[in-house]
C-alpha cells in the first residue's frame, strides 16, 4: 500500500492541530513520510521539572504524540490508532531551548503498530540524546478511537 | 530508618511545588506517607488528544511524579531521585472530571528505587483504572540531581 | 461471560504441557482460576546466570507465560493469546530453591489483555519478590498463533 | 577511556562461557566491540512455546545477555553489570533454524548503562526482526554483583 506524500502530511498536521494538550505545550510538526514524523517545542521554564530540567513528561508526551503520528502515517483510510502502552528511558537530564523528536516505525501490522521516538536537542550539530521511547499501539477503525 | 510524617510531607510539598510542569498541568497532591503519594488533577480541555480523552503525556507525567515522590519519602537525608525510565500502559481511554492517582515503592535500595503508579478516576465509588506504570529512579546525592 | 473452573484448568495444563521451553526449564502450573496462574520451577544450576543468581532469562519465561497462561483463561472459546511486549524489573539478585510466580489479568479486551506477574520465593512464609512484570498480549483467533 | 579489544573478547567471553543459562541454551557470542556484542542460537524443538515458535523467554535470554555483555565492554576494571530492567517488543512469531542477535550501548554511565538488542534471522541475505529489547543495567563493583 503506497500512501501519498499529500495525504500523509493531511494527517500528520490533524493528528497535531486537533490534539488540545499537544498545542497547549507549543508541539508542533516539522517533516514528516511514510513512516516517520518530526516535531519540536520551544523549551519554556513552564516545562520543567523541580531541579530546572526539562520534566520526563514533557519529553513522553512529545515521544507518545509523534510515535502515533508515525503510525498513522503507515495505515488503509478508515483507521487510526491508540497508544496501548509505551516505555521511555531518559539517557540523561534534559537541558536545551529546543527539544527535537523523530518517531520512525518499527513495525506496522492489522492490529499493531510499534514505534520508536528519539528525543533529543541540537548541539554544535549534534544530535545530544536525552530520551528514547519505545511506543506500541493498536489500530482500531476512526469510530472506535473516539468517545461514545 | 524511620522518617517523620512532616519529613514526608515536606519532601512531598517541595516535590510538587517546585516543579513547574506539575503546577502549569494544575497536579496537587492529596495524601502521603512513607513509600506512597497520592495526588490530583481536574481535568479541562486542554488535556485533551485529539478524540477528547485525557492524553497520554498528562496520565505519565502525573504518574511518573508521583512515583518520584513516594521515592523521595524512602531516602535518607540528603539524597534525590532522578526517573531512568518508566512503562506506562494504558488500559482504557480516559474521561474524567478529576484524575487520581497513587504511587507505592515496590523497592527503596541504595542506587535504585522502584515505584508503581495507578492513574484512575472514582466512577460511584469504584476505582476505574486508566493506566498502570512503573517507574526506575535513580538515587543520587541532591547536587547530582540538580543542573550544573 | 463466566468460563467453567475445569475449562480454565484445562486450558492453562494445555498452554504448559505443550509448550517444548516450558517442559525444558521444569515449569510446572499449581494453581489457576479466572484471570489467574500460579506456577513454580525448582531452582537448578543450569538457571544460574554467571554469578550464581537465576538468570533473568529464566524469571521472564516464568512470568511471560503465565501471563499468558492467566489472559487464556479469559478468553472466549476460539481464541488465543500472542505476547506483544513485557517489561520485568528486577527488584534483587534471585537465590532460592524454588521459584513461585503468580500472574493477573489487570484488563481483558477484545484485541489486548494486559496482565501482571510476580516472581518470588517463600522464606519464613513471606514472600520475597524478585521481579514483576507486564505483559501487554494480542488476543487472536487461535488459527492466527499457529505458524502457517 | 579506551578498552583493549583483547580485553573486550577476554570480557564477552568469560560473560558467556560462565553463564550456565547461557551455555544450557546454546547461546554463543560471535562478534564483540566497544559497546557492542554479536551472538547466536541454533534453533531447537526444545526452544519452542506451545505454537511451535521461538519462545519469548528464548529471545529475552538472548537480548538481555547480549546487552549485559555489551554494557560490560564499556566498564572501568573492576566494574560488572546487572540487569535492573528490561523491555522486549516482539514483532511477529519467530520462526528460523538460526536466532541472531545484536546489542548497542545507548549510554553509558557511572550507576547506570542502557543498551538496546535487536533479535532477528537472515532469510535471503536479510535481516528479519523478530523482536527489539531496551535494557537498564546498574554498574557495580564486582564483588557487589555476586552472591554473598
Amino acid at each position: 500500500m503506497t500512501i501519498e506524500q499529500s495525504t500523509i502530511e493531511a494527517r500528520v498536521e490533524a493528528g497535531f492541530s486537533r490534539a488540545n494538550f499537544i498545542a497547549d505545550l507549543g508541539i508542533r510538526p516539522t517533516a514528516c513520510g511514510a513512516g516517520w514524523v518530526e516535531a519540536e517545542l520551544s523549551i519554556l521554564p513552564r516545562h520543567f521539572q523541580q531541579g530546572g530540567f526539562v520534566h520526563a513528561g514533557v519529553q513522553t508526551t512529545l515521544a507518545d504524540h509523534c510515535a502515533g503520528a508515525a503510525a498513522a502515517t503507515t495505515l488503509a483510510e478508515g483507521f487510526s490508532v491508540l497508544s496501548v502502552e509505551f516505555k521511555l528511558n531518559l539517557l540523561r537530564p534534559a537541558l536545551c531551548e529546543t527539544l527535537l523528536c523523530r518517531a520512525e516505525v518499527l513495525k506496522s501490522g492489522k492490529q499493531i503498530c510499534v514505534a520508536e521516538s528519539e528525543v533529543f536537542a541540537l548541539k554544535n550539530g549534534e544530535k545530544r540524546l536525552f530520551s528514547k521511547a519505545t511506543v506500541t499501539l493498536a489500530v482500531l477503525p476512526v469510530a472506535a478511537t473516539l468517545p461514545r
